[in-house]
């Protein structure tokens, strides 16, 4: 990548973020009455509906706190990362079990608790990045605890948790990429002790039981012993999913210098680019079948914002790695796909739902699932890695 | 309705059913090993999953006993009916709770359960269609059985059964709709007892809850005192869903000669129709919102195969039971739309998922959603409605 590209890129990540994307979500997501962040808003900015996700309550604070300790120190972004711990803290766990809801009203009531644990390793890096910004010790404490709960969920889930019978148990990847990225955060907030065995223990899973050299991908669900499962959900590959957990095995083997974990990652996004990749009309598609047979799930073929954001880290992310030009290749593609469809130049931010030629499903900025996350995150990312190469 | 138009499209519905929907169904989906139905087919009829939905084992089951009753004793559907029973009877069945599976394996070991019981009340109405084709008592005791079940699950559900807390309890359509619609079919397979009452206290909690004069709509879900609920989830309205409502409640109304009844399923379809016909492309869509803002369900937009199928239904019955050329219009507008986008001439049957544009999004021909029901009932329902006018 000559200097001109990598600037301009950087530029494009870093002005993306702090001029385009975090004022959206200052201006119009910051909810000064309860703390947190209403994150269902409309193209405009106005909020359509009060209720707060508590994935999100967690994901931007997490962000608020990592740009503060990570960019600069600025006291607003604190104070917001304050409140929205304390929203965390007041509305979001059930002390019934201990367990975290997942939807709750805007002053905190709950609505929702899932039968899976991620508000869990959300809330964690939230507290982290606090107890790193402030070095009060409470909020270390409260990372560690989240973080045991959401491993100790989805290690020993409870009886009560089963959506299925006993008749096919599955694996998912969800479990050890997230362990693997929680991990990583609590390492770098808190110093968390045995990050590195989290982490080598969730990538040798993910090795053994999703990564396939038979089939040329990443299995997102299989059985207890990584067998295929010839079923709808089964066949279900969510290739922006295993490049995201791609780019965080590429990481952690730049963070280590060791090469079998970054050609593990740049395996596994080469697969799942095969794989994911709209030849017809460009972008990530959402899920595609093993075999290439129809997916049950109604929105397989929609572009959804955050399995673009995904790809264009991991493509930058191994090019910078490998050096390797069809990484290049693949960057720009993605790129230039998602910058030309997703952006609203009108009101910023980015449209998160479009049908698969590219054009407008919904207006929404945000919901229960899209908000403050994946696109900064792949700002920050992004800019990161480019500035740190040109040191 | 001119008579050419009418035998015209009588012909195109009993036709379709008799020599395209079943015979799809029939050469492909019967289990000849383990009985039932596999519906998770590809567009030329190969399975491409061998489990098995329970709505679908009951509602194949249904519709080979409703055509043996209403069209011909063909020695085929009686049997394959049976053996249908027999499947529903022998494996769909917790006989812990007495519930009903969700989904099951191809030889009926149980995968899921579901903490609403819609498979109830479709395994009712099949056991109705057999007890009135065999005169075999004991499928008369199980259609009652289950759908008393259905009832008592849905008037007081088990504490384990909440998807959500009791911060926001909500009311919602699929619970009266499918009271009415199964008390009409058990009135006339097994002469249902109290019938009328539940069909009464029905279309009552309709009226009452989900009829909104002054919003000019039918709400799917509202608060417990038909308050509407300003968050997504209560402003999504389901105008294929309403509109198969007001079908149900049109033919109570022509069965029972009552104008009030009919002028309620009218009003029912003029507000939904003017909600859900999709100006810009044609056809019904997914959901709607209230007051037109963005809807979070990923595929709102989408067109699915059985909002068009209801709504044919219901714009003919209209037209029938008023002579309001509005409806014949609506009529020709709907059928005309479906007929062009949905049938694929090369293999038979619908496909099931467009585009909001009516491009092909999904080439299934079923699931374990869309089975041979909406369909096939259509085309029943509709034939036997025009063939009846021309007595």
């Amino acid at each position: 990548m000559d200097v001109e590209r990598r600037e301009q890129l950087l530029a494009v990540y870093r002005d993306g973020l702090l001029d385009n994307t975090l004022p959206f979500w200052l201006k119009f997501g910051v909810d000064e009455q309860h703390g947190g962040v209403l994150t269902s808003l409309d193209r405009q900015g106005r909020v359509v509906d009060t209720d707060k996700g508590v994935w999100q309550q967690a994901r931007f604070t997490w962000l608020l706190g990592e740009l503060y300790n990570r960019v600069e120190p600025r006291r607003q972004w604190l104070e917001l990362a304050k409140r929205g711990a304390a929203f965390l803290e007041q509305h979001c766990l059930d002390p019934d079990d201990g367990r975290m809801w997942f939807h709750v009203t805007r002053d905190g009531k709950p609505i929702r608790k899932r039968r899976y644990a991620f508000s869990e390793c959300f809330a964690a890096i939230a507290f982290g990045e606090l107890a790193q910004a402030t070095g009060e010790s409470h909020y270390a404490e409260k990372a560690r605890q989240a973080f045991q709960k959401f491993l100790d969920h989805n290690l020993h889930p409870p009886r009560s948790a089963a959506k299925f019978t006993d008749t096919r148990p599955t694996r998912g990847m969800g479990f050890p990429m997230q362990t693997i990225v929680t991990a990583q955060e609590l390492r770098d907030s808190i110093g968390l002790q045995n990050a590195e065995q989290w982490i080598d223990r969730s990538i040798e899973d993910i090795r053994r039981f999703h990564f396939k050299e038979d089939l040329q991908c990443v299995m997102e669900t299989v059985g207890p012993d990584g067998q295929v499962i010839d079923h709808f959900d089964g066949r279900t590959l969510n290739p922006g999913h295993a490049i995201e957990g791609a780019w965080f095995i590429m990481l952690e083997g730049k963070l280590r210098g060791e090469q079998g974990l970054i050609g593990t990652g740049c395996q596994m996004l080469d697969w799942m680019w095969e794989r994911g990749w709209d030849s017809q009309h460009g972008g990530m598609l959402y899920f595609v079948d093993l075999y290439g047979l129809p997916v049950q799930e109604y929105w397989h073929d929609m572009k959804f914002w955050w399995p673009q954001n995904e790809t264009i880290i991991a493509t930058l992310l191994a090019y910078m790695l490998t050096g390797d030009p069809k990484y290049a290749d693949w960057h720009r593609q993605i790129h230039d796909w998602a910058y030309r469809h997703f952006p609203d130049p009108e009101h910023g931010e980015w449209f998160g739902y479009l049908h698969r030629d590219g054009s407008l499903s919904s207006t929404l900025k945000g919901n229960l699932w899209k908000g403050p996350f994946h696109l900064p995150r792949m700002q920050l990312v992004c800019w990161q890695l480019l500035a740190n190469e040109a040191r």
